[in-house]
């Protein structure tokens, strides 16, 4: 590769690809954050075409949002993270594609993220979101632990805790476990008058269907229901080894992203919520410094 | 409908169908089993159409089986026993279906099995199996305990308990986990290298595949692993459960159905073990006897 010294003028783009969505952010280093996008669904495990459509979705948007031209695509260098791009048959189908851009660079979503929370530094990230994950990067070397999808794995995520939910009050109802008031939560979330009902509501149902009624959880652990209190603490006994876990990788810096980051917080082991810091960026800034010092090696 | 008094001529034809495979058998009064077929998938929850080629299929081998001709089948007084007729869309879709029979009576595979299993008597069956449920039929009246489904449901399964091992695997690799000889045994059946190729593998599989590894489970338990032997007594404790559960309608007998009913027997608590009678027939002549004493009123 050609070494060429970075410009104050040129324009990047991250990019960061999710299963929901899509967020795109201009960044220009004398001018700081120019524009941002926001498209679909983006992760090339569930689909390629949609995935490359939600990248120019959120992209054009961004560009109009800055005011540019729709043609300064071309001169805009790219930075990608998107999960499932550690398997090499998805990173070669994206890498392959005919971007707009005039370079672009393709990392993991779990790598920008990290990039992003320690502003361009080394560190470790825990998503606790839908899925759970842990990801570490120190000196040159990233280490993952969990990722590895619902219902088999992301112990402490969303999806995995309203599953939890679903057996618990399945249970309950059956007389086969303890009462909760996690019980009466998920029948009126989900509108259903008995067991029966709720079995036919989450039959099949993706991930993120589950992790619907993690928030009810939560909730309900925070009252003090037992059963609850439980299920949260397991959850965050997962997530408290997964980040005992990346400090034996030395990180710098560990934060915690995803919608139950905050939520669980308080219920991590007490030595390890103090070592969580909060994200310094995004991780669509985490894709424009993954842009930057790829294009400038 | 008009009372038709039994005839000892009359052929009757028993079906149970289930998720894998769909068995029919003829029955004389007179001259005991004359045949048997063994068909494909035939629960009408996956697909209607082809749980009623099942239906033929099972049932035209029974008749070649029988040494019959194909046209006997107008004959014949059916009973069938399907997953999923309790609910009553399905269970209208099947009643309505142009059957080449005489005489069509339809109830659920877990009535059936109940009848099959007390040769006719009330009594109670836990079917532990992919699935798991429990079912009594006692003065006429029927009751359901679980049954809900995997993951969510059918605790103590096969596949419930595969996707423990799947788990605790996924963990151990991890080093989140304790080390357990069940990991080993899920990577040499899963032909996967390492936890990346676990979760591939193993990612959106049906209950089936799950119910696969649960034989490992049983094995590593067996052998005192003490990771397994937890899965194992959690399971095996559901069941427990289920059956004390069942008691409480005092069925005159219990037993256990299903490819899990064997190796979960030993794991049973004392008293519960203690109570669980050899199904005395298979689910098929449940459906025959069905047919009888429909057939009778």
């Amino acid at each position: 590769m050609v070494a060429i010294s970075a410009n104050a003028d040129q324009l990047y783009i991250g990019i960061d690809g999710g299963g929901t969505k899509c967020r795109a952010t201009i960044f220009s280093p004398a001018k700081g954050v120019l524009g941002t996008g926001l498209g679909g669904p983006a992760n090339p495990l569930h689909g390629l075409d949609r995935t490359l459509e939600s990248i120019m979705v959120s992209t054009q948007l961004a560009i109009e949002n800055a005011g540019l031209s729709l043609s300064s695509v071309n001169d805009m260098v790219a930075g990608l993270g998107l999960a499932g791009v550690n398997l090499p048959s998805l990173y070669s189908q994206i890498i392959e594609w005919h971007h707009p851009f005039k370079k672009m660079f393709l990392t993991t979503d779990l790598h920008t993220a990290c990039i992003g929370a320690h502003e361009g530094g080394d560190g470790a990230v825990i998503i606790t979101g839908t899925g759970s994950c842990g990801f570490a990067y120190v000196n040159g070397k990233s280490t993952i632990y969990g990722g590895h999808g619902f219902a088999q794995g992301d112990k402490g995520s969303g999806a995995w805790m309203g599953l939890e939910a679903v057996k618990v009050s399945l249970l309950a109802l059956d007389g086969l476990g303890p009462q909760t008031s996690i019980t009466n939560a998920v029948m009126a979330q989900l509108q259903a008058k008995d067991s029966m009902a709720i079995a036919e509501k989450m039959a099949g149902k993706p991930s993120s269907v589950y992790a619907t009624l993690a928030r009810l959880v939560i909730e309900c652990a925070n009252q003090g229901d037992e059963v609850a209190v439980a299920i949260v603490k397991d959850g965050a006994g997962y997530i408290s080894d997964l980040a005992a876990k990346l400090m034996e990788n030395n990180p710098p810096r560990l934060s915690m992203i995803g919608g139950l980051a905050e939520p669980l917080q308080k219920w991590l082991r007490p030595e390890i919520a103090a070592l969580v810091k909060t994200p310094k960026q995004p991780p669509e800034m985490g894709a424009v410094y993954y842009a930057q010092s790829s294009f400038a090696v």
